[in-house]
């Protein structure tokens, strides 16, 4: 058992603090033969990492990985894969101030609570630093995936505050700073930001993340059920406080007539399930919806407590998100991913010998 | 790894089909010194069974639990407690004509696909009858959260189809058949349910499920999160298609001035977080919502295909629920009371060392 | 985690005590299509069972398998399959006696230790009894291995006290009460065990288990050795105290030269390493060496205390074995087929892609 | 699930091949507040490197620990802790003469029908140079045990080829290049090593492990025994083929009066348990004794095959150990550390209730 891990067959260990001298990750149980060099990782840890627009804040790494064992020749060759980044633009004075108070909506108290202490700096293992290697360790699970299964992750942002598309298409998410799926809001989206960044406050997100060309039959019941570790992945990121397959919530004002995808040899003719039934993929697209609160960290001041429990005020001046979920899609295709990725591997060493294949319906009409 | 067990410390396997000679669990990892005799079953198996409204499906079975280990003179030993429930009411042959095809919403498509072949009868491994032994586990794990750390679990009803709560109170929540916790709303329940059962059709429910007297310090960083786990555990449980945790979805729409919980000598000054701040506990009240789609199962007919991908008509003609989350409340008691217990006893493994204890702040002022 | 659960892939949990009202497993990540029934099971039960000679113990029970769930229409669904046996002939007034008193050689004393109390009745959960189900997981294992490996799992005595084969065969191992590869010292050891019979005392005894016809590939570097996961799993057995792979302790003897086995086209020279290398099979024939004390329960007393701390006397006049050790031949034969076939799920689920076979060397010239 | 990862609540992941760029460790679940520098690490590290002197092979390193996570102003603070050593002198040359051929004893050739491609630099990831980073964790869990609980971990060369020990004592055990624990003999220990260098050719080794002071009630039946875990955690280490546990396969040929160790409330008569009963330490020190095998790299020839099947001869020019087994003993500590540090943290996470004391037997009289 390690609470630093995540994964059953594909397992990924991260380790290191925001401000320690790097953090890292060990991925064990990858297949041999994969080919890795440190230059695939480069894309998904731009599209994370800190800096990319005015939206976004201004600490800014090189983010580059070292590939430290499990690749020989440029292949992996089954043994574990451990990727390394140097923290360089670590400014630790800027959180000397509060080490001694809690920042209220951080793990600071809880941390405290639990350890005895901890590390103050940047948030210590509580930093959102530490998703810098589940998206590098994504990387590896969706090249993967789309080779040898062709299945395509994705995820878009698809609420800002009250804000929703007004139209759906992924082809532009790519081409703006909102990863929105609606051309036509950028210029809102852009205005609403403006003005948060003016105000100092901050505002939550959703993030739509999915996958397409899961065959059916990856996920297993019922405690291993590919929805119930879906939802694990997507919690365990920071900031994270809600997630739904499918219909989601939506379900709850649903009736069984409306919500049941009626199937035709042609295909389902509907995806309220979101591409799992019983815990396992129905080759319909896996469709996962992730809510992301606001970051706390603001320079508008709160009140809080110190280590002593005597009350003090917080004010947070260091270099922070007015949405974080933002960054959120890389994260979340990464989870996507390596959810993907384990049970691949968990169905074919149960079911390889299965002997009478049922005609597949195809995932749509 | 098992895909059919649950839990790290206090680890879960459950066993049985709806319609195979009998369910069972094993729950290895309980501490001795637990008193537990076959009547503590009784109360939350009962509120969970079919059959005790009309409102319910009309399956009636004892759901009698025999304890066949791990307890001697009416304690536990510390070695692992099995329970195990035998069928007694199951009618296979209201089954029977669907064997070969698969009802849409169900798990009938994706077992297949996944294993080759399955147990038809009454949803094989996928019935709902296999939460009845994560009840029973449920009840230990909430008598020694009461007796040893004076932690309450419960649950209700908080949305039917469209119908929300107007008022909110935990009191008058048993007294109903629909867990609800505004009493003036059940002539209108029960007039809404009465009106799906006549047309053929279902709803769905959302539940909320809470946990008073928890701890500051239970949870893990950073894939051990005590949210990431309970999101797990509830989307586990059957016809459950989202899970969020405090504020959950509507934190999206929160600013961040709104959604921290400032913090006073004398307590927090709201709960947005759900009583959890970077995955362990902050003393607060750990607050979940959980969305249940309406069921599938309906004599209203719904096209789909034969295991040879022939269209077909399915018509559900067996005993089923039109609100299968009515159902739930005891379930996902069950469920968080696993986890929490799961974490008590990993945090003190852990930190049962820890040297200086921080000012404990109060749940609420 | 499961303190009483073996295996990765495929997880055996077992549960029950000597003198409870059952005890049973749950084999959880069998591959759906294996036709398992009750009969299955009988041979190895017996071969393991009290009674079957004057040299062993004369409780005799039916160990009748009664399979809970899993298996649908004679073969497994991929569900987990339980066992059950009633405990039918389980005489607690036998054991009242010492209920107050710490056995020397059992484990009374440390379970009183660690629980702060104990079942008592026959050892409770520390009897020999629970391996009985091991005996019956492992009757699904071998037979998975054989139909779809062609592998062949076989185990037989090869020391009782000082007295060691002077020749070896397997044909003749079933046709003796001792497991004896060497026909012709049936006599010698029937004087011997009437001796210690007659005397009250008891002996130690070393098991040989092989496997035939393991491919190369199975196993994992470097925590999940195959020869790490069979030493956990023999030395998990009641009464062994030691484990060795190939020359295992004789290896400490030998010189490099000969130790290290030499390999041409038509195969290896020699089979020191035991058929794996590295902590992965080679093709060679695995061989495991296990050790098992003789047993503590004899009519001839020894100084003891009770859990007082007072000094007493013990005497076991229950029916117990002379040679323990005779009866494990099954038990050994069924724990390196879970650790066999767990390895060969692990290994599909890996390296099924692996693209270029290299030139498999024969086993044997 | 990860092959690299060894222990439950306390779990080491280990990363890195002989002559890739370093090779590193992740510790996750150590508590906080535990005092650790990079100094820590140097004597053991000493101990086990090689070069010491002229009995071991030459291949000099630095093999100094960076600690890059999980511990904040010196002391731990309960996340994990990854350390890292750079690999600075590998020569990969020495090797490139047999990538395409399978040296005899080693590991190449399973490898290499595992994974289809292999590291062949210096033995890649089975190098024995992955047991630094048990070593290193094993510094910790030593110095853990030892603080909080007063258990003491020492090894020692118990067998080199046929010369056993005529004497035994601890405290000589550091003062010669052999571990040896009879100072008379040191001068017949290097004689014979010496004429081994001559010749070419290499012997095997026995190692001692014990620890005293371990307290009554650490393990756990019956999957998760104590001496099941050690049997797993010395088979892991490379070239050993056997592990026994007290009087281990001498077991073999004693009598049961002679094996069952009495009890006075004096103590303990005899130890031929090895401190462990059905699974769980009695009080009494922990004693294993490991096998282990002679390296098979030699300069002496041998025959093999190449990757395509072809016969070749293969001579190992690389730097070599003699006996193997003389560098192990920090290695063995390690392992018998690591799991006794996981099982106290396990015990007191499901045993911190236990209500009724029993009266504590010294470990002798």
């Amino acid at each position: 058992m390690s609470d630093n891990s995540f994964g059953r067959l594909l397992r990924l260990t991260t380790f290191g603090e925001s401000h320690g001298p790097a953090i890292g990750c060990v991925l064990d149980g990858l297949p041999p033969g994969i080919a890795i060099s440190p230059e695939d990782f480069r894309a998904d840890l731009e599209r994370r990492a800190t800096g990319r627009s005015r939206h976004t804040s201004q600490r800014r790494e090189a983010d580059e990985v070292e590939i430290l064992s499990g690749v020989y020749e440029g292949v992996t060759t089954g043994t574990p894969v451990a990727l390394l980044i140097r923290n360089t633009d670590a400014r630790s004075k800027d959180y000397a101030a509060i080490a001694e108070r809690f920042r209220p909506g951080h793990a600071d108290y809880t941390y405290q609570q639990k350890y005895g202490h901890r590390d103050p700096r940047g948030g210590g293992r509580s930093s959102a630093r530490e998703t810098t290697m589940r998206v590098a360790a994504g990387v590896i699970a969706k090249k993967w995936l789309a080779e040898r299964h062709g299945v395509r992750v994705r995820a878009c942002v698809v609420q800002i505050g009250d804000i929703v598309p007004r139209a759906f298409g992924w082809n532009g998410v790519d081409d703006n700073p909102f990863c929105w799926p609606d051309p036509g809001q950028i210029g809102e989206l852009e205005a609403f930001l403006d003005s948060l960044r003016k105000s100092g406050d901050s505002v939550g997100a959703k993030v739509r993340c999915s996958a397409t060309g899961v065959p059916p039959g990856w996920g297993a019941p019922v405690y291993g059920k590919l929805d119930a570790e879906i939802a694990a992945a997507m919690m365990s990121i920071n900031a994270v406080k809600g997630v739904e397959i499918g219909a989601g919530f939506a379900a709850v004002g649903q009736f069984g007539t409306r919500h049941r995808d009626a199937i035709t040899p042609e295909g389902f003719l509907s995806n309220h399930a979101g591409g799992i039934l019983g815990g396992i993929s129905s080759g319909q697209d896996i469709e996962v919806g992730i809510a992301f609160k606001p970051t706390s960290s603001l320079r508008l001041p709160v009140a809080s407590v110190d280590v002593r429990g005597e009350p003090v005020e917080v004010v947070t001046t260091g270099r922070h998100d007015p949405c974080v979920g933002l960054r959120a899609p890389p994260i979340c295709e990464a989870m996507l991913a390596l959810v993907l990725m384990d049970h691949a591997l968990r169905h074919r060493a149960q079911c390889a010998d299965v002997f009478q294949p049922t005609p597949r319906v195809p995932s749509s009409p």
